[in-house]
């Protein structure tokens, strides 16, 4: 039985002061004030009919490394233009970051001096959580979701003994254990307390054994990993179609450039790796064989800020063994990809909890690099993973109105309500 | 009730000494020979479990405007390389083309001596019917499909009488009205006869009223129009994506160099409006509003022969109104990539004959660039086209195999037989 | 010997609300308050060693079809980003263009109420030239230049009797022989009172016999004929080096996307062969042999604004005869790298005004795709022509400091002097 | 006083066996024949006025870790074409490499059986020379040069105490120091006995003070580093138009992909950063400022093979701060532009020692991405590098001739003679 559809819906998100939050929450005031369209946002066409919480409904807080509220955060990544901005200035400024779990054996490129004094992990859990439960009382019961948007980590040591049972990893808290890493305190915090789960990074949290012991005991919803924003994206739409007409791929060179805080992160050798891992086993799951020659190569190029570029080079074989060549050149902007990403996956996580489903919600993983399982091995293709989405969203008038195609684009539901009142 | 599966099946093609065509015959051939793998064929992944006939029972026939045998032609258009070709030279050798319905007013650029001297369309139809005759007594009753793969025409008059119906076409044909096109002969001729009629070319011809009647007449399946192989292709992979993902197509930029007979017959300004034509409305009926700037064009560029090169520039907006740009450059090679579809439409043409059905196959939309259907109008996204085609190709068995996956791959079925005797 | 240095130059151009003149006016004013640098500016290198006029002493007036004054038009062309623009709005908003003359037969897609009401070409001449007498008062005699920046007219009827000699075309004036285009008529008053003459666009006009006795009987330098920005800049840079590593062009394709006022004259296929006419020889003339297949396309993409973008796809053959290709990919702003050019295209003419120079300047080639010379054939060559042009440049101290190195940048002119008054 | 023109000239080259040289050696054979043209060969232009032994006087031998004669090897690159080579492949079959000198030390990725086993650097040079003695006894005195095209090797330790003088070297050699590699082990034995020795790989040999030394007492011409074919071609003609432009270069992102076994050597991290070592300097060098971000990334893509691929992205500022991109993608076949330029230095150096000059010959740069100069610093930019060469070309008859162009293509030097006998 589905609990009632709220009017609002706060988004507690781990780097709240990066470019995809602070451009979410300067488009969430945007539409509420009618300055913008939806564009890009990739559940509109299905509004009114999907029991989503609406656009204008919903509300940014969080932590982050740097202490500037969220209107000097947003200026400085030069993502939203400037006279937009202006516009919203006022209700973005009113938004201050809690101080942020850091740890720099995790994320050595990016670092901040917003960061919570805490003297072991589970001293910060408790700080986390004593944050969201302050959220939640302006929100309502039930109002909050947590997405993880923060920098990449390294990979942790997933053979490392706290992280394989949730009895082991409360004490590893207690004794403030190294493998546990900030990205896992965040998430331990947020599912211990009831809030569903959403991460957008490549940092490993909820798919530990821990974790997901936990998610199921408290059925709580989790979703993630790494959003599929750019390069990814269309490779998962690409790769099935050469698939569906037998161009075999043997090899697959994909580079990107981008200048921003993503992108200084990746530029340690360990947060890089993190970052490859999830985008590169997506290929051979999709053609069902595997790729000789799959190359992917990320560099930190600051003439770009925040307009990440990628360039893909496909060699394909068809026909009697003949050769041909694709290539694609995706001069695409990092937050503006991500930002409506996140805004859907928070609404689609709050339905799940309102429907009383619990652990890696697996119609999501249209939305991720690395989708999180039940168990079985993930979906990649982009097309199958939307008609997946499509029906799940669908479900309680799925009898009547499934069909394969996309539902028609309704009204949008832009309210030129004032702003809710800032989080403090 | 399903006729039982033949061995074999005749393909006669208006065109057979193209570059298509004899791609096609040679990689039959290789294939016989266990020289060559099933990279290409898009339907080589349901061997076994589709009811199709296997690739080693296909053989070529066919017209031209050119006289020399499948070999010599093939040597012309450089699209199996030297070596492969040798080891099928004799076989492809002793096919020689049957003489072509031409008529100068609907195809400037390609022009040849090998055609048939019939002073009436009345008498070219009869003639087309008796190499049909002569084609099916060696095959077999009921082994013969007619495929068009001959070079671009002019757009014919739609508005002239004799195409109106039925009855006015066959007054048309005894008084050799100039309205009555080529490629309608052809189709006329097959359709009339009872043999499936595939359309790879932009040429108008089973689409007319007057042809519409006679394959309910005869019921007889058709399909066409216009083979989906490179950019077109890529387009109706891309646009549902970016319509997925909600981002507004504000323009495409699509432009293709290509050297070889069909780049030469579209330097005619009346056959690349032919062409364009079928290009041109696929882009506004996928994305679901129409595009401000979606240009098309097509160079005879001849330093390239059959290796065409697509470069597409497509602008899209996304969240917050920030535009972006795709670019895709397909270094594609035209008959590598056409060949393996007129194979598996000639394949399903004659699954669809012995299963009944007549008219417009829909399900075989995916290999059209302009498809044709039975009223309704055209599906253009890939992906949707592909699952309609593995529905309709999986019917016999279907309620217990049916799901979203393209079917696992199984053993090819190469033959290592003899080839089967020449078709003169 | 050398006239002495002014510290201002008047520049009248015609078409002065468009995109390249009020960028290159925004720019000066922009420079004189030292709120941008000199990027850009190809001379800035050797400021002070060359006898040219100051950037920051430059001022422009002219003509144009819209009678909005320069901050008005600059607006709509959303070149200049819009804060930069209030900047500098109120020294532009002074200059108000004067009434141009037209004739819709000449340039179709391009057109305006702000035009001459003259009933002939003897009495457009005489305006011309009172508005160039008004301009020459407030700047001094001898201070200024005038240079074309219309929009691309159709080609002229070159074989036509009035553009054959002086005397015909004075007679033609008087006849308001419509063989007269508008582009002859603001060359012939401009050069027939001494004004040097520069033509930025594809135009034809100085080039007509009349005119170039015109210009040897005044005594008047001029240049041209449209300028080398984008796609033709980088294939005079490419094609040298193709040849002096003996790689040998096939073929070259040249495609061109944009969608200011200048793709939307082109869109009009009279002028669109203009402009095709400039670009077509250059490749011939650099390499010394027929390029089989040179292929530019110019299409009108409004999506795009300012923002023009080429792609060339270039096919080589190297050592045995085996081929290669490159493919280059311009990402430009129009008018960003015209309105740089014009400057210094201005401040040449000037200095070979001061030289007593007459006629074609040949040193100025570098700065255009069809340079004007005194009878040879031109040099295409982008190195070679910026050897000759550092040669010109620096003839005065020539035995001293010649080099085949560009010489080093010196101090930029800035002056934070006060604007000059405005143009009325 | 220039010593007489020979009508032939031997090339022993380190490295006979890999893509470059028996590209090389089967063209020249060709060219022999009749059965190529001169494509791809620099100074096929200057003909019968340049002093240079005729190509087909040309005759290759050289060392190589893998035993197979030309031929054989020349078919495992499959650069030339099967049916070209099977015309040549008795010339190639007769020649053997000599055994190389190899250290595992120095490039780990490329390695073989066919080496010296000798205990001590010093018996390597003897045997080296050894070889080179026998040669010359064929070729005649004064006909043999020496190319370097070995694999790339790790960056040696420059400070190492034997590289620092030439007594000190000597020591080293009879203390087989490890600091010592085989490229200089190489360079040592040709200029020691007055080899002209000219270098097309990274690897450090002739720049070492001791070998300075060495060249200067015997007066010996060299030349090197680094065989500038691909990417570094075009940056180096790019980027002096961007700075004749005034566009300012941002940032620089250069990629490549490659298959061959150059590739091979280079996914190791020590070769690999040789190779980065010289293409890096070389942008701010020709721009005159240090470029923030110029990024060079080599990736090992064996799909390709000998077709390298690279792609470039260079971000520039135009007039008034505006970014712009240029986008270079090029489809290069890494051995079919190497071996011209191989064939071009040799004959140059026979030149210079025929000339009687010693040393770094730098009017021989525009050959390489790290041209080696007596003391100054390099000039990389394309075109005055080009001037220089001709200037050097044309030294004897250069009153009368010069000019800036590059003189007019003469008949070429085709001789249909027997191929010279074989070397054993």
């Amino acid at each position: 039985m589905l609990k009632p559809l709220h009017e609002s819906l706060g988004i507690a998100t781990v780097g709240v002061g990066g470019g995809v939050a602070t451009t979410a929450a300067a488009g969430i005031e945007l539409i509420r004030l009618g300055e913008t369209g939806l564009d890009g946002l990739p559940l509109a066409e299905t509004l009114g009919r999907d029991g989503l919480v609406p656009y204008a409904g919903l509300r940014f807080a969080g932590w982050d490394l740097d202490g500037a509220d969220l209107a000097s955060a947003a200026r400085t990544h030069r993502v939203v233009p400037d006279e937009r901005l202006e516009r919203v200035a006022e209700a973005l400024g009113a938004t201050e970051p809690w101080p942020a779990v850091a740890d720099a054996e995790y994320c050595r490129n990016v670092t901040g001096e917003h960061i919570q004094r805490e003297n072991s992990r589970r001293a910060m859990v408790a700080r986390v959580q004593s944050d969201l439960a302050r959220f939640e009382a302006e929100m309502g019961a039930g109002r909050v979701v947590v997405i993880n948007l923060a920098s990449t980590e390294r990979v942790p040591d997933m053979d490392a003994p706290a992280l394989q049972s949730l009895a082991a990893f409360e004490r590893g808290l207690d004794e403030n254990d190294p493998a546990i890493s900030p990205a896992m305190v965040y998430a331990y915090a947020a599912i211990e307390r009831g809030f569903p789960y959403g991460n957008f990074t490549p940092n490993v949290a909820a798919e530990i054994p821990a974790l997901i012991e936990l998610a199921k005991e408290r059925g709580v919803p989790t979703a993630g990993r790494d959003g599929k924003t750019g390069q990814t994206f269309l490779k998962t739409v690409l790769a099935p179609a050469f698939r569906a007409r037998a161009l075999r791929v043997e090899g697959w060179y994909s580079t990107n450039i981008l200048g921003n805080r993503d992108g200084q992160a990746l530029s340690d050798s360990g947060s890089l790796a993190s970052k490859l891992g999830t985008k590169g086993d997506v290929l051979d799951d999709m053609l069902g064989y595997k790729v000789g020659d799959h190359i992917v190569q990320i560099s930190y190029y600051p003439p770009r800020g925040d307009e990440k570029e990628a360039w893909d080079n496909i060699d394909v074989t068809g026909f009697l063994g003949q050769r041909m060549q694709v290539k694609v050149n995706f001069l695409c902007r990092d937050s503006i990809l991500a930002a409506p990403l996140v805004i859907e996956i928070a609404r689609c996580l709050d339905l799940a909890r309102r429907r009383g489903e619990a652990g890696p919600i697996e119609a999501l993983s249209t939305f991720f690099k690395a989708p999180m399982t039940a168990g079985g091995a993930p979906e990649h293709a982009f097309f199958t993973q939307q008609r997946t989405l499509m029906r799940w969203l669908m479900a309680e008038n799925l009898d009547h109105v499934l069909s394969d195609e996309p539902a028609a684009p309704a009204k949008p539901d832009v309210v030129s309500a004032a702003p809710l009142a800032p989080v403090k």
